[in-house]
């Protein structure tokens, strides 16, 4: 029996269905025949250096399923062949998906108690929803005559109607040149994935992120990025000098940058900035990608030239989506790239899901066709006016003294600094119990250092008498546990005064 | 200049560029300063091993952006601050996409002449859409009170009211147990995806599939998959002992099946094979996934069980999908399993796109629960019997002699082979010319021998009288490349008689 090799781990398979199957091996090849007696569970343990409840549970399992035949006092024998293939030899059990499949660290842990304000999440209110223009365009798509074509299979780049328009529009914006295509994607997360995967099996997989960065994009460069870069954001958003070391000495393949009301800092770039960035991007020969999901979210202030205006090459590709726009449900997004790059990003698309659903296309290219788009814009930036001064005034004034801030011009998402010693972890419990729930900005580091005294208020989708309230809430909690930590402070021992 | 370092391969930057950084490198450490003269072209270029253009264009860009001073006769010097750092220092060019992403073989060369009739694709015919119904179902959903919470984002494991209908059908009928969960996926095609996903960081990765098998499987592994194993299918289903083989070697983490109809080959397995799969993915310890989109188009025959169904140990993964049997214009598919692997899956879809399109989940919803897609179903299988009968009929009259293909119970396609020496891809050229296209076998091989006589006559979305005419002009082309074969081998010079 010393030809008996087990698998190593990682199979998923108890160990004494290891060894049986071993066993079962054994008879197969000829070592073992009919009739032919085991040795002794406990003579096989010290063998294998197995235990021996694992030695005993394999022969209980074969002679359970006909396989094996014991006889008492004897000992075990191989059954004869007829007896042994005639069932499955062992009753099978289900399988251990912790083993095979080890959990990742996605789930954030559930409040306790309910949460009646959440600042967790960066989705725009329902409330604003356009209900009844929605119904009317979606009403007209579907009496279309192009409903046969929206329920057909398509192309992995999107519905033809849409991509031509959106290109049309890039093209007159000055923001697509001769030889750009677009890939429709589901939305901006698909985009970011779809890049990530375009490096899988590249020589070279770094990519250059913000820090912090929105956290979906840490997790989606997980599997095929070898080398996640992060570039410190600060108020004024990436940081050159910083910038421009990581590339010298990283040379990611891949630059992606939010430049416009970034999350979860908000942090806006200048237009001198933004040549800066691209100029550095072309000299050390990285990919710029640009994601410009919020600059339609501008409250106040003159909008910025996108990355991709600015970069005269022409090689910056540019990520845009209707979810933070419009309906988050609907799952659209683009690609805006040089066509050689889409094409490739359309090949990745094909394999990963074939091609966006048709229909949210199609009613989504009326909602902009029609120009209810920007009227739905229009009065989405009103609102979020009213609540960014919500946010930043209620901050203002119920946040204990020594926070920090710095005032966005648009976006969805105010970034915060507490005062020593508070930390947005402890804090969030605190704050959760009372109701309130956010993301402290552990959540948001793509680098080393977590900012442990950050955390992200997404006021998005909230009213600002909700954004009002939970500012006050959170502030409370701030304080208590600004107490808190005074008062354990108060029982160290005094230091003796000499 | 002897610190000069140029990048090995792989930067995407030009030779001529990666000098002038690497240049401006030495200024920025202070190797060089202001004022220092460069060595000549030709003795850089022969200390570096360079062409002399290189270091002249390197020079020349230097120059141009100011960084160095160029002095007729003197040579080249480093420039002062000032002006070496006013702007770009030497003018960006577009990137070279072909050596930062090579392309992917993914595209099929397209056909020179226009395609009149295409067996190559399986997908549902546009005729048979029932575009009153869809209409008024979707009408339905669009002035439904739920269309706020379509519009807005939700759970990565899709549309709350379609995955509780779909969990209640499936335990209903006997598939889905006590312990399973269900996810909605963009179609099959995602969850082959998500599922491969799974593998990435495993340290086991293989994963067994079937030979001949659908290439959109074979491309989508490609990534993630460490080692694909083939195992043959032959006419009634996945080949068992070469099944118990191959597990049994290679202990595939997963193990992919499609039990009904597969795709190519149109092979079902029997229930009695069914349990020789369920046995032995127990017995190595493979994780059992069911492709089975096919399984509602049988057109004559009794239903058999799913391999879900069968596994009493519940640990199957069943793939099921709307695109196939509905509109594959709108993308659902679901994975029902249970539910540590679904939430496992959820996790991979939230970072892939968050979730899916909620709106053509809401309307096929009312699709299903209306009874409209039994309905559908029903006509489809009616019109399906027909075009079986058609493509089988078409067959016998048309292809040459030798010709062998298995008449399927249902499904979109019919497996032929060729008799010798026809090969089916050069077979494709002539047949492409006279209008008709379609795969041929080495599409599907995912083993690594190609099966070179065998093409995939996908019926599904051509009437029954296209059916018999592309069958038709494929055979005038299959016995005109015969008899090309013949007149080449009467000219072979003829061997002497002894």
């Amino acid at each position: 029996m010393s030809q008996l090799k087990l698998d190593s781990s990682g199979s998923g398979l108890p160990l004494y269905r290891q060894l049986a199957e071993a066993i079962r091996r054994l008879v197969d090849t000829g070592e073992l025949q009919t009739g032919d007696r085991l040795p002794a569970t406990r003579e096989l343990a010290g063998q294998l250096g197995l235990n021996r409840t694992t030695v005993s549970a394999a022969y209980a399992a074969l002679e359970e399923s006909g396989f094996l035949e014991g006889q008492v006092g004897r000992g075990s024998f191989v059954a004869a062949r007829k007896t042994r293939e005639a069932e499955p030899y062992f009753a099978a059990e289900p399988l251990d998906w912790d083993t095979l499949f080890p959990a990742g660290d996605w789930a954030r842990p559930q409040a306790a108690s309910p949460v009646e304000i959440s600042f967790a999440s960066s989705r725009p209110p329902e409330e604003d929803f356009p209900l009844a223009v929605f119904r009317q365009l979606a009403k007209e798509t579907i009496e279309s005559t192009e409903l046969t074509e929206i329920l057909q299979l398509g192309s992995p780049l999107g519905y033809g109607p849409l991509r031509r328009y959106l290109l049309a529009q890039a093209q007159q914006a000055g923001v697509a040149r001769a030889g750009d295509d677009i890939l429709i994607t589901n939305g901006c997360q698909q985009a970011l994935d779809l890049l990530s995967r375009l490096l899988s099996g590249n020589a070279n997989r770094a990519v250059a992120v913000e820090d912090p960065v929105y956290h979906g994009l840490i997790r989606v460069l997980g599997p095929s990025v070898r080398d996640v870069v992060p570039v410190p954001v600060m108020e004024d958003g990436i940081n050159i000098e910083a910038l421009e070391k990581a590339l010298a000495e990283k040379r990611p393949r891949l630059l992606i940058v939010t430049p416009s009301f970034q999350n979860p800092t908000g942090a806006t770039l200048s237009v001198e900035r933004r040549k800066a960035v691209i100029r550095l991007a072309h000299r050390f020969g990285s990919v710029l990608v640009e994601n410009d999901i919020y600059s339609e979210l501008r409250y106040e202030g003159e909008p910025l030239p996108t990355l991709k205006e600015l970069d005269h090459t022409g090689s910056t590709i540019l990520l845009r989506s209707y979810s933070k726009i419009a309906f988050p449900g609907l799952r659209v997004g683009w690609v805006l790239g040089p066509r050689p790059v889409v094409a490739r990003l359309a090949e990745k698309k094909q394999w990963a899901d074939l091609h966006s659903d048709h229909l949210s296309q199609a009613i989504l290219l009326r909602f902009a066709e029609s120009g209810e788009l920007t009227h739905h814009l229009e009065r989405t930036r009103r609102a979020g006016k009213d609540r960014l001064h919500a946010v930043c005034d209620a901050c203002s004034r119920y946040l204990p003294s020594g926070s920090r801030w710095r005032r966005p011009q648009g976006g969805m998402s105010l970034w915060v600094e507490l005062p020593a010693p508070l930390r947005a972890d402890s804090l969030l419990a605190r704050a959760r119990e009372r109701g309130v729930d956010y993301l402290p900005g552990s959540y948001f580091s793509s680098g080393q250092a977590a900012r442990i005294r950050s955390l992200r208020l997404g006021f998005g989708g909230l009213s600002p008498a909700v954004i009002r309230r939970g500012v006050q809430i959170l502030g409370g909690a701030a304080r208590e546990e600004l107490a808190a930590y005074s008062a354990s402070a108060g029982l160290e021992p005094a230091m003796a005064l000499v």
